[in-house]
């Protein structure tokens, strides 16, 4: 695909123009066309499906907020901005970004009063369960390795996913129904069947500045002008093999990429081609959901050495990441007793690799060098009697002695599990949203947000459930403030 | 820095014309001039140092080349390309190039003859030493760790790097005397304290062309015409903390970047201002310098838990690229009677962090888990008598009891050990060197090789010395044959 901008000498006709065209109808582009329109600009929304929703509608919809939001506070946690931005500064590593992360731990209060003031409603409450979601209408829960080591020594855990109030894993469509209806409240121009194919550009009046989007409708390449800004919120690029291939080629060993059809990185490499700065690109979000239910998180994980590799108190996230790089095959031992009922609520779907009435039966169902896994099982109940991880700190609640009947299930990617990733490298952008170019500038009239940029979330094994959602809706709301006040928001 | 193209239609005057520029008298540029001046073009080759070298005169120009060199037929072995192949593509991970490696690994053994061919001398000799490099006139050394877990089981080792016959660490600038006295042998146009500040581009016969370069000469911004194609090999990004920051932040936790001064990127950026697809930009090449005296290598490196992490046999940047993402502090304890000759022979420099005359006297200097470094060297013990390493593989060869008194060197980043590091990101090109877009389309007029385009060598963890050189030099060639024939090179 060719996405070189147009000239804008080119255009022989506009098909409309307004202050602020927004590309793409999800989360982050809903929020982004309503903060413009609050900012007082007129606003054009594009999507290529038939509806809103993007990926955030194909998404449990959960929000990671803290800092002491209303829900924190009425359900009894004493979260804070500092405890808030440190969690989130560690888990993201060395690429984590300071200043949109600063923002983001300061704003999540604020953040989610906003959109309760847009209808979408929370209750509060707590799922005090270890989960992927909340399948009730409850609100709060534990989404990261807050409680997990080396995170939990170091910053105080509180539960920072939002769940919306529904029943069910609803929350996307929810979410989505209302921020479209805000959307259209505000009068904005919703233009559905509109793929966006390239920018426009000016260099006539001094530097480069994007000035408009080429669409495609009913077959038609169709130019529309942005008098104030462009913000692309077209998703990440996890359905773009080529892209996969040539940038994060690590996350291909899992196994099914998530997202819409639309997320093949169109906005990214439209922004590139107008020397916007790529970052992050070989980091994504992969997941191994181990639970529900939680009783599994007593059972532990082994590589193809029969070795433990990490502590399986953690994120499924964090677990899923590190398998990338261990040695295959890779097992999910249990006790049969703990085993429970994952075959009724496991949303791994990992295949039974072996069973035994003792741990000897195990083994020799299992392809692992002789001994190794007899060796790890024996450490392993030893230290979890005494109630202390010594090898890897899973936490006390989580240590209990594996204990004969055992199941093994296969967790190797590629064997049948349930492997999801999703890219988290995109356009860097300034904490406002305008968009970088290698040089550090920002380029005039371009902004972006959601996985089209690189936002909080940026890094596999330091993910939390919320993270994409909550930087899409924050930082789509951002960037389309910014392009409404043609770039000179802060 | 501002890297945009220049219009052809905005050059008033052309201070020079020729078939194919070369950006940069490194290694890759300078193979990249005589291969193109044999394929019958007419060269200028730039640089804005004031003499040829690059950062190829800075290193030791250890080449790693397999597949059954006439050096390593001399020396007795029978390396092929299959295992050199295996090895590479199993080293450099996911993002391995296969196509690239392929044509490296095949193509070994003909590019030291090439070498050969311009004067550069190798004796038929093996150092059979663990070093860093050899500081006699021996040429054929192991360079990477091909004699350890997990590569030893998979491919059959043989050692890769090719020493020039010189005695001490003169292996860099010699090989590019004798590169620089090939391309003036050629008649090339050689033009110093010239630095390239933009690509001039020309988009008004169809698709946007690479027809020049924009290069600064006493001041003043001149313009110089290419017939048929510029090649860029201006090194990689290590010197350019901005890009660093953004691109490949986890490598500042090393702490010396190493290359010449004008490794800032420029060739990357101007590429990526044109469309060039950038590749890998978080990678790079890591070091720990543990060895010399080889018998460190009986030593074991702890991290911050007092836990072993590596198999201490592995080549030095393999337990480098590791440290970073360990928990810190990091150790080297090693028995003092395999402390040896260090404080003379070592390039470590890492501080003594504690001795004792028993292991309890060592650990109480050292901050440290209380029992868990004794605990370590129990069981290492335990396995070295054994002389099996069930934890780690290292080599039966490397394994012997850690015995009082001992030593403890403080390998932490930043605590004066010398940890140097480069990129390994930068262009994707074609096997032939043509710059890439992000659609995958070759940029017509535009070429690249060494370390601003993304070759062989893709991971710390799996880098091999020689690996920069090799590539450099093979990549070059690839290149400058491409550009003279205006692209239409295999």
């Amino acid at each position: 695909m060719d996405f070189l901008p147009l000239p804008v000498t080119e255009v022989t006709q506009w098909a409309g123009q307004t202050d602020v065209l927004v590309a793409g109808f999800g989360g982050a582009g809903a929020c982004a066309a309503i903060e413009a329109a609050d900012s007082g600009a007129d606003v054009m929304i594009f999507d290529a499906a038939s509806g809103a929703g993007g990926s955030t509608a194909l998404s449990s919809a959960e929000l990671y907020l803290g800092g002491g939001t209303s829900i924190q506070q009425a359900t009894g946690y004493h979260d804070t901005v500092e405890a808030t931005y440190g969690y989130l500064m560690a888990s993201n590593g060395p690429q984590a970004d300071p200043e949109k992360t600063r923002a983001y731990a300061e704003g999540g209060a604020d953040h989610l009063a906003w959109l309760e003031s847009l209808g979408v409603a929370f209750k509060p409450t707590e799922y005090p369960h270890r989960a992927m979601m909340a399948l009730t209408d409850d609100c709060l829960l534990y989404t990261g390795s807050e409680k997990a080591w080396p995170y939990c020594d170091e910053f105080a855990p509180a539960p920072r996913g939002h769940n919306l109030k529904v029943e069910g894993d609803n929350g996307g469509p929810l979410l989505m129904r209302l921020l479209e209806a805000a959307v259209r409240q505000r009068g904005v121009t919703v233009a559905l069947e509109s793929r966006v194919l390239r920018l426009i550009v000016d260099d006539t009046q001094g530097p480069l500045r994007v000035v408009g989007l080429v669409v495609r409708q009913d077959g038609e390449a169709q130019c529309y002008r942005a008098n104030r800004g462009v913000v692309l919120c077209l998703g990440g690029f996890v359905m773009n093999a080529d892209m996969l291939a040539h940038y994060a080629p690590r996350l291909q060993k899992a196994t099914i990429p998530i997202g819409n059809p639309n997320d093949t990185g169109a906005g990214i490499a439209m922004a590139e081609a107008v020397g916007g700065r790529l970052i992050n690109m070989d980091e994504g979000f992969v997941s191994l959901p181990f639970y529900p239910p939680a009783s599994l998180t007593f059972g532990i994980l082994v590589n193809g050495e029969g070795k433990r590799f990490i502590n399986e108190d953690v994120y499924h996230g964090r677990a899923g990441t590190l398998i990338l790089d261990q040695p295959w095959p890779v097992y999910f031992i249990v006790s049969v007793e703990d085993y429970a009922d994952y075959e009724t609520v496991s949303y791994l779907g990992a295949p039974i690799a072996g069973t035994g009435e003792t741990l000897e039966e195990l083994c020799a169902e299992l392809d692992l060098p002789a001994g190794a896994l007899a060796r790890t099982v024996e450490a392993y109940n030893a230290d979890a009697a005494a109630a202390i991880d010594a090898d890897l700190h899973k936490q006390a609640d989580w240590l209990k002695p594996l204990k004969a009947p055992l199941v093994a299930l296969d967790c190797t990617p590629g064997h049948g599990a349930f492997f999801p990733y999703f890219t988290l490298g995109g356009l860097d952008t300034t904490v406002a949203g305008a968009v970088l170019s290698m040089s550090g500038e920002p380029i005039p009239g371009l902004f972006a947000a959601g996985r089209t940029a690189c936002g909080v979330p940026r890094r596999g094994d330091g993910y939390a459930s919320g993270s994409s959602v909550g930087d899409a809706t924050f930082s789509g709301r951002r960037a389309g403030r910014a392009a409404a006040m043609g770039g000179s928001a802060p």
